[in-house]
């Protein structure tokens, strides 16, 4: 039997054209041989489609596009991810299905046990649980079909069940001899390797061969990386799809050939870098934008950001602004130049002093008799947003944030200032990981035959917000060694105050840096989306109230 | 048997505070010779405490206020709301659960069973249901322990029942004689009613009394409006909590006395109010801040939510700023200036014409030969937006937004402009719906003996933004009764474009309305919280992806 695994790129909600899509790839699967061809969870509508599904025409479309597919499903059978309404009396009004089409009829379905509903996950808000598991005959297999989660609740593997079945353990133990998972994993700094462990160790475990279809591509804050594989009974490696990028592969049950070569996917800065230029990509093209436009600052953010920026779109569909006021050093112009120069991209000169001028006298008489200090520093930083605001609403452009999770963390950043745009690219990268991805960023532009393009001395530079004179981040925040360190342990791990302080870190460090991260929920509710590359990044995942009161105190 | 009723107002994560709160309910109880104080749900730490509860150390304070609590239980016995580890090996770590305290004791505990994980709520992502159901001994009664959505899943009521169990109808099948319902239950216009019926239908099918408790106060989106009631086992009411305001209540159990008067609580209008006045206190007083400020266009939505922070915080708390510009009418200054005067606040005059001046000279170069629009209307929305958050940076005033759900529906707003604040007060209140908001204020303060203070120019004249010449909403937007009309089954019912055409729309017009609606994600992405006040608001309980492309389209 032959398989094709397709790994597309949906766009959510757009199931005219994921339908299309996938009659494409059925096509091609047809071409090369393939008697099945398996597509990623909820494949016709994409992952998440979040309260979409609360429209009933979404779900009559979507059992319209199901109905369309399998007509197109003639010498070759199709398992497709969706959505279904519940027929039952009780219960969540709908499930997440798996269904083999062919011939215009539905064959055989399947739906998902395990509803992850943590971190940036909802689905118990829309599905219930299947009602059973689906073991379904195909020409001489018996195949048990999971979808995503169901995959996952391995007593073996997990630190904790989530959940009192095993879809995975009942479905071999009920004499499945083969598992297919329809998946929408998200992309996450190292998750591939786990997850390449976990299908070998289920195969290994149950004896039989997994085939693993992961979705690919960006939707809002989520990246997909694709990475779909197969692997006999012994978890050896029979087919794998790219990492973000669609990919359709093919193979063979039983394998004809297992002397093929391994990939290697991408790991550490080269996979983050890859996942920022599809999420950046994907972001802007779904939203409908062809171009986008950032402020550069002379820094190493904003610098990055950039060279991810024409790697995504190209160099023609980046502008870069310099908006320096009377407190930007020299400096900070040069490098911008640099940098534009070497990512050959435009760069408008935009001076703010015009209009700080002019706002400072409009507000002289109000502001009489107080110390200048933060209000003035924001009011800089917002006349820049203004600024880069009108450039997007005039020419159509993305404008995109460049402020790092350190920053967005700790509220180092000024609201309606430097966080105004569309998509935060690097929300979710710590400051001292913004300088290994420079240094990667450098050394594929070199390795390609290019100039550098994130000059040295934005790499060596002590960062600055440039908001008044001689100013640098270390005037307001810890060493982004230790602030970074406190962040993960607070923010990542949910320690508290007396385990980081036990940990060896200074105990005033500490409570400041929990206290900035605790005032600051408010801002972040009002940033952009910005792409998850972490196991806890600050956005849909993590949901902090912001009227609150929580102390590190113990009562009584 | 004497019970009370503590109706309290819980800071979200203030386990600290909560429990004093707590023990002052239960010393009054005490002096009011009740045997038995039931609290709201989760009361200890506040509903909804969100990801809080990932903090191990918060899960440590809540466990030991809940041994202090018990141990001030002397002569009387607590019901209290809290967050319980889950000792089982397997499923999510946490509980909903209420315990009866005693003598430095937990008597007895009960689960909550049902897990409302739709619109606002995501209890899923934290709790397992209860294992099993509880029926406590108490004095000579059985009480049956629910909370909040456990007593709502009844066939006779509901829809639709979301869960397979119901465990009302259990306890009662298992000898419960009396029910308690510990409850955490938003505002929604119209709710409070249903609730009433819904807690005399169940005393009346299950022939019990029901005790129901709910919490009052607003965090973040949600108000909670009390109303907590006890009815006998005739569905009689016999005790009472006040709306919108801490109360504690006591009753006999039989009654003493059944010919008490009801209270009748506030219905429509009235009660939205209400519910304003104390979502917009509690969200300023529990975020710390002491005063806010707001730009007065001298429309009628800045005017509404300038009384109510006046009603809210009082006059002297309460700054108004007019930012008149170039295209500013007279009559919106003269209207500004008759509001500030009526409400007896400050107001000051920042006209915007230098910076916008300045602004335009900035970007001239850049926009030569293009024509006026929208970036040069949100230029001088933004550069208010600057000049309110200046404000409130240099003296820490919360900045109020005025934007109504129709416009916020619609993206008829500036982000970064008038989108800037830290709450939006009338944010799910429709613009048909501000009106006869704005009459009742103006009558209350009549009534009160004062000047009405929401000029009738304001209530009269034809909205506008006032960000070119002679313009009015209706250049950009169908009329607002259209309008609502359409939003409210789209958004609030979602209704397709057929549908809402089918029932005598002009389908051009909600096709226009549709697409503003699906299109201004990314605006509402980043707008600061809102009161919620409709079963449907934008928010965290609407939660829709922005890179998508839904098209009401049949594909085929």
């Amino acid at each position: 039997m032959r398989i094709a695994m397709a790994q597309l790129n949906p766009i959510v909600g757009d199931i005219a054209g994921n339908t299309q899509n996938i009659l494409h790839a059925i096509a091609r699967a047809k071409d090369q041989g393939a008697g099945l061809v398996i597509f990623s969870e909820l494949a016709v509508i994409g992952y998440p489609p979040r309260d979409l599904l609360l429209k009933p025409v979404v779900l009559e479309q979507m059992a319209a596009a199901v109905d369309h597919i399998s007509r197109q499903c003639v010498g070759i059978t199709a398992l497709v991810g969706f959505v279904e309404q519940n027929t039952a009396a009780v219960g969540r009004t709908l499930r997440n299905a798996a269904a083999f089409l062919r011939d215009g009829a539905i064959v055989a379905k399947g739906y998902k046990s395990l509803l992850p509903t943590y971190d940036v996950f909802d689905e118990t808000r829309y599905f219930e649980p299947a009602p059973q598991l689906q073991i379904v005959p195909f020409e001489n297999h018996k195949i048990g079909i999971s979808i995503c989660e169901d995959l996952w609740n391995d007593e073996q593997v997990v630190a904790r069940q989530l959940y009192p079945v095993n879809p995975v353990a009942r479905m071999a133990e009920a004499g499945a001899d083969m598992l297919v998972n329809l998946s929408a994993s998200p992309y996450v700094m190292g998750k591939n390797t786990f997850r390449r462990k976990l299908i070998a160790h289920q195969a290994q475990r149950w004896k039989l061969p997994v085939v693993y279809v992961n979705q690919v591509g960006a939707n809002d804050e989520l990246i997909f990386d694709g990475n779909s594989m197969a692997v006999d009974a012994n978890g050896r490696m029979l087919a794998q799809a790219k990492d973000f990028q669609e990919d359709i592969v093919t193979f063979d049950l039983p394998a004809r050939d297992t002397s093929q070569e391994l990939l290697e996917p991408r790991q550490g800065m080269e996979s983050l870098h890859a996942a920022l230029v599809m999420g950046l990509r994907d972001y802007a093209e779904k939203c409908g934008f062809a171009k986008v436009v950032l402020g550069l600052s002379g820094g190493i953010d904003s610098a990055v950001v950039a060279a991810i920026a024409v790697e995504a779109l190209g160099r023609e569909s980046v502008l870069g602004v310099a908006l320096p006021s009377r407190y930007s050093s020299e400096q900070s112009l040069i490098d911008a130049r640099q940098l534009a120069a070497a990512l050959a991209i435009k760069l408008d000169v935009i001076p703010i002093e015009e209009v700080h001028h002019a706002m400072e006298h409009t507000l002289e008489g109000l502001f009489k008799g107080t110390q200048p200090g933060l209000a003035e520093e924001n009011i800089q930083a917002r006349l820049r947003g203004n600024i880069l605001m009108a450039l997007s609403n005039k020419f159509g452009y993305l404008l995109l944030t460049t402020g790092n999770k350190s920053e967005i963390a700790t509220g180092y950043c000024t609201l309606y200032g430097d966080m105004c745009g569309g998509l935060a690219v690097i929300s979710d990268v710590p400051k001292t990981m913004v300088y290994p991805l420079a240094h990667e960023i450098n050394r594929q532009w070199v390795k390609a035959g290019r100039q550098a393009p994130i000059p040295e001395s934005s790499l060596k530079k002590a960062p600055s917000a440039d908001l008044r004179p001689n100013q640098t981040d270390q005037d307001s925040l810890p060493p982004y060694s230790v602030l970074d360190a406190i962040l993960e342990r607070y923010v990542e791990l949910e320690q508290s105050a007396q385990n980081i302080v036990a940990a060896g870190f200074d105990e005033l460090t500490v409570r400041r840096v929990i206290q900035m991260v605790d005032s600051n929920e408010y801002k972040r509710k009002q940033m952009p989306p910005g792409l998850k590359v972490t196991s806890r990044a600050f956005g849909f995942g993590r949901r902090m109230p912001i009227a609150q009161r929580y102390r590190p105190l113990v009562i009584g």
